[in-house]
């Protein structure tokens, strides 16, 4: 029988689920330690998932106290938002693997810092950036791969989401982050992920007009993004998404290639290229999970599809681009080369 | 009966079509004069749509001598594209009404001379920026009009080309002016007119790579629209569409309101908004011609979609965008405030 792999849990920030959905792939995963983020945080809900998996985790007061138990293996982060980064450190520190809600630093420094200390541990770390395990985009994904659209030259990604009701620390930069990092994270991502080419630079925009009230949070946003061989990409972000949508999100993506192009629209996947003498749908479907790849790769088993790296440089994208909008003005790349 | 209006046709590059789709909206209008525009280019094409129609015009070896045909009230010009616009302030001075396919300059100080001529004198100017009357767009635009998705934050923009095989003068910046103005002066008219907004700034990206042998021809742009209000706008342009799809080009445009979404894609007309249960498809419908609607406003009979003023902006925005590309650097609106 496979050794056990103890895992601790921090915080309900976000999605504590991809752990959740993944454990049926992951027979030798136990849930043994959890523990609230911050006093505002009611865990309840991480609780009642743990008992109806069969684990009766040890609830800690303290992160510190659970970074500190001796027998865990790895840790699911999921805010506050504000320390990921520090509390990432701690367990690099402590030689425990880390997975972590998006964004894993709110600002460079604390990204450069945790670049660092990451470099000097011997951990695997990588982050909630989920939907490249969706279906159509991994399935559109494997198609770029296998060279069906011939060479990306342009990339427009949209995530359009329902504002609904959010809790008090949305309307903070200093605990929400900001619309690019926080939204935006996956289609950046997915920029960086299907074009396989290194940022050069980004020209961004983000406004707070029309937001609902909620402070600092910006309801609207553009990412121009100039990649190497003159590959070049587009971000739509918003909160505008009416509340009567089907779908919470309206994620979508269009890569344009040399012999064709891609996309990814209400969950489907549509390719013309100069070999289809018509569009087509090609059936969605990804028979991988974010979180079981993540342990197989500690496992040494396999490699998952987000690479520490790729956490790093799509971090580095989005704050760069929240810069960008901040300052209005274009910014350049080129900070883990 | 009503007074004969006798129009010149000049040169046919691009879309003179849009002249003779109208004229079973205008029986007043005769073609008594037309000419190549250059050597290039053969106008045997609008001598057969001419006979169809049961017009003899004259047949003229020179622009110039058409444009001092004195009973030639209307020209309508295309081609060669580099001569637009002092064929334009020609015809200005001889008291002749101008529409103009666009782009209607090739650079900033022509079309800052064309905007000075076009002061000075008392003639309607307009250009073949005829997507305003698609039905899809005029729909979409309609709708937005009304309020049915309250205030405009977003928009995306795509035009999408087969590229097919083209002339030569496609292949030089001098001749062709360049693919944001030629291309994606629709796209641009789309932001701004769907918008009602004033343009801020642009920083924009183009590439040759991949053109197929056509020189300077650039096969893929994306611009950043900065506008008043907080407006932001991406336009996507390229010629990647494969020759196997069913249509030439793939014209897009998704407007993000306060209040829903509305979205052109394949012809048809999608919106979401609070108002509405799920998402509709609207009747597209256009009642209106371009041509059609640039005769009745010299006639005074009413007023165009599409006014100079417009076309002034909408040129600079093409050329600010296009300068920005190749300088790979943000640049600021303001010329014709």
């Amino acid at each position: 029988m496979e050794a056990e792999m103890k895992i601790g849990l921090i915080g309900n920030r976000g999605h504590q689920q991809y752990v959740f959905e993944s454990l049926h792939q992951l027979p030798e995963v136990q849930i043994t330690a959890i523990v609230s983020g911050s006093e505002e945080d009611d865990i309840g809900e991480i609780k009642t998932w743990c008992e109806k998996e069969g684990y009766s985790p040890v609830v800690y007061d303290d992160t510190d106290e659970l970074l500190a138990d001796s027998g865990i293996e790895v840790v699911s982060i999921a805010g506050p938002f504000e320390l990921h980064s520090q509390m990432s450190i701690q367990a690099f520190k402590n030689g425990i693997h880390v997975f972590c809600e998006k964004p894993v630093a709110l600002n460079l420094e604390e990204l450069d810092l945790l670049h660092s200390e990451y470099q000097q541990g011997n951990v695997h770390f990588s982050a909630m950036m989920g939907l490249r395990y969706d279906p159509a985009f991994y399935t559109a994904w494997s198609a770029v791969r296998r060279g069906e659209i011939g060479q990306v030259r342009l990339i427009y990604a949209q995530k359009s989401y329902k504002l609904g009701t959010r809790p008090e620390y949305y309307s903070r930069r200093s605990t929400y982050g900001g619309t690019i990092p926080w939204v935006g994270s996956h289609a950046v991502d997915w920029v960086y992920w299907f074009s396989h080419a290194q940022f050069v630079s980004v020209t961004a925009s983000h406004s707070r007009l029309f937001n609902s009230g909620y402070g600092d949070l910006e309801v609207s946003a553009m990412c121009h993004f100039v990649l190497q061989d003159e590959i070049f990409a587009s971000v739509s972000l918003d909160y505008y998404r009416p509340e009567t949508a089907r779908t919470h999100g309206d994620d979508r993506v269009r890569v344009v290639g040399t012999q064709g192009v891609i996309e990814v629209r209400g969950g489907k996947v549509y390719l013309i290229s100069d070999l289809l003498k018509q569009e087509q749908k090609i059936p969605a479907a990804c028979d991988r999970m974010l979180f079981a790849d993540f342990i197989h790769q500690v496992e040494g088993k396999s490699r998952s599809l987000l690479s520490a790296e790729d956490v790093f440089t799509v971090t580095e994208a989005c704050l760069l681009a929240r810069q960008s909008a901040d300052e209005s003005k274009p910014l350049y790349f080129g900070r883990y080369e």
